[in-house]
């Protein structure tokens, strides 16, 4: 099969990117699978489980080796964005979904429902098409280049609208409705969470340069970019605790997913004009591929709920906030739901549910 | 937003048959919601259904306007087979089912399903990807054309190896296993449905030349042409009515979906050499945007199955099966399944389709 370079949109750091974004989504699936089987492991050996206040796990060999893979796995991510475009990486964060799911299926003998298989295979086939149609980024010699970008009009347009948006929902609706509407918790997160990624992409790039020689770290950019960075994050990992301490995580889960994703493309295309250049016929391809891989993680994340198992948590936070999620909100989640027998806790949870 | 025509591959024949295939589409799915509305009036108006032998909806001017639409549908897709390449109309009959879907949710007050929503979403999608991909076709000037490419080695081959498969199907297998085992018929059906599309297209081109003032009624492989497009669709009818008599529709529908498209776009591929001069990202995306209507139409159809209603039956068959199937096996399969209380002979059905 023919194939050519320029219509396949890969250049060397785009393979580079999509590589790093695979490998991301693989640790990263992998770790749930490896952690959950750590704290099963755990509470066999002590008959107490995390949901109940049980610390076995710190002891269990193969909890820390989940956290490692996580951390691997989130460093990847990370790494992915400074090569590629947020347009290709992002999405890709959905094949983690798919591992998790594949590896439950065999190592954790959790039933894979026929229509999870076809979400799988609608990610697989919408990753394959945005990859296909993948813009190529114009190589970036400094950081004081991606500080024009993000100080253009438009994308400081973007900001301050975002900013007004989340001032809105954290002091006008969370203190109304953030408990009653899934949508005011996770709006903050996906919000912030676009601006995250830019600036992860600004750092990443920073210090892809840096270790390439061209020192970055003499700029003041560099340092902004670098509390940006944290002060986004943090904002986001604290409402996406909210969140998920409010609502259940299979509700909270795909509509994060989608707001997030839909936010960081609209970001990365108004601040690094991803789509410049661009035919509308790869354009309208790239949205396509983004709608199905959405509808396939849709798909696979509500047949699993058929399936009574949510191990799903953090594989949808392709920054940092997978890692923060488990690290702060410990795994009172994973393993209040995980078990085979439906605990008081968990009932409590189906309950809470059906009000949604 | 830029548009290059090169890239979106729409030459004016391709329009030309996207259009008709859009309106072969929305005629062919309406046609159902109409046929059944007929027959419910029909129903209530006699107090006897067409299931139990009663004939009242002969009486009824809405089942024959909901004839009439599906002839007016059947048409537009053989004439679209006459402009655009069989990879671009025939994956577009997918959308007959969304059509049929969405005007039961509001005709019918059918409920739609929220995976049948985004079943509807990625048919959409996905068709979206073909059309943007589909290739251009040479314009063909004479029916001796289509004839010489009919007669390729390559070609001769799958016409081979498809009347030796069927052989084997119908006097090996159908015997033995034909009863019991869903893939026999629908096989059957399959293959000699991709061989009537493909004499479809050559007869519905040389009907278009000849209106075209070029008359091609003088040549006898237009004849010979029209020979073959009988016996297949004949032969499809046939089996695709033991198909649907020995099995429930929502089991058949989706894998003769599958096959029949899939062995169309690959007799196509063969014959017109479809993907001669496309690029790889082309081909591949094409491949993509299939599986992803393949698998929109199997979630919609998985989900219509759950709410216990199918009036999909013949929205299947992009070429004249479906209105032979309807004018054949009468009104019986669509009033067994349609009303809302379960009648004996539906409770039979489920019964059976839990044998497989």
């Amino acid at each position: 099969m023919e194939t050519n370079e320029s219509d396949m949109g890969f250049s060397k750091d785009n393979l580079k990117g999509f590589i790093l974004a695979l490998l991301s989504s693989g640790f990263i699936g992998a770790s749930f699978i490896i952690k959950k089987k750590g704290l099963r492991r755990a509470a066999a050996a002590s008959g107490l489980r995390a949901g109940y206040g049980g610390y076995a796990y710190l002891l269990e060999p193969l909890w820390w080796l989940g956290l490692i893979t996580m951390i691997v796995g989130e460093i990847a991510n990370f790494t992915a964005y400074a090569f590629a475009p947020a347009v290709l990486v992002t999405p890709l964060g959905a094949l983690s979904i798919i591992v998790s799911a594949v590896l439950a299926h065999f190592i954790l003998k959790e039933r894979l429902h026929n229509l999870g298989v076809l979400g799988c295979v609608m990610c697989i086939a919408g990753s394959i098409i945005i990859v296909i149609h993948a813009p190529q980024e114009h190589p970036i010699i400094s950081v004081m280049e991606v500080w024009i970008m993000a100080t253009q009009p438009a994308f400081l347009l973007y900001v301050g609208s975002v900013i007004v948006l989340v001032f809105i929902l954290v002091f006008h609706f969370a203190p109304r409705c953030g408990h009653s509407n899934v949508l005011v918790f996770t709006g903050i997160c996906s919000l912030m969470g676009s601006l995250s990624v830019m600036s992860v992409k600004a750092l990443g790039t920073a210090l892809k340069l840096t270790f390439e020689g061209k020192n970055q770290l003499i700029y003041p950019e560099t340092w902004f970019f670098m509390l940006v960075v944290a002060s986004c994050v943090i904002i986001q990992m604290n409402y996406l605790n909210k969140a998920l301490d409010t609502f259940n995580t299979a509700v909270v889960s795909p509509i994060y997913y989608v707001m997030f994703t839909t936010l960081t493309i609209l970001a990365s295309v108004i601040m690094f004009k991803d789509w410049d250049g661009q035919s509308g016929g790869s354009i309208i391809s790239e949205i396509c591929g983004f709608i199905v891989v959405l509808s396939g993680s849709i798909l696979l994340h509500t047949t699993r709920e058929f399936e009574r198992s949510s191990s799903f948590r953090g594989s949808l936070l392709p920054v940092s906030p997978s890692l923060s999620t488990q690290l702060c909100s410990g795994n009172g989640e994973l393993s209040k739901h995980d078990e085979e027998n439906v605990a008081p806790s968990e009932e409590f949870c189906l309950r809470r549910q059906e009000l949604y």
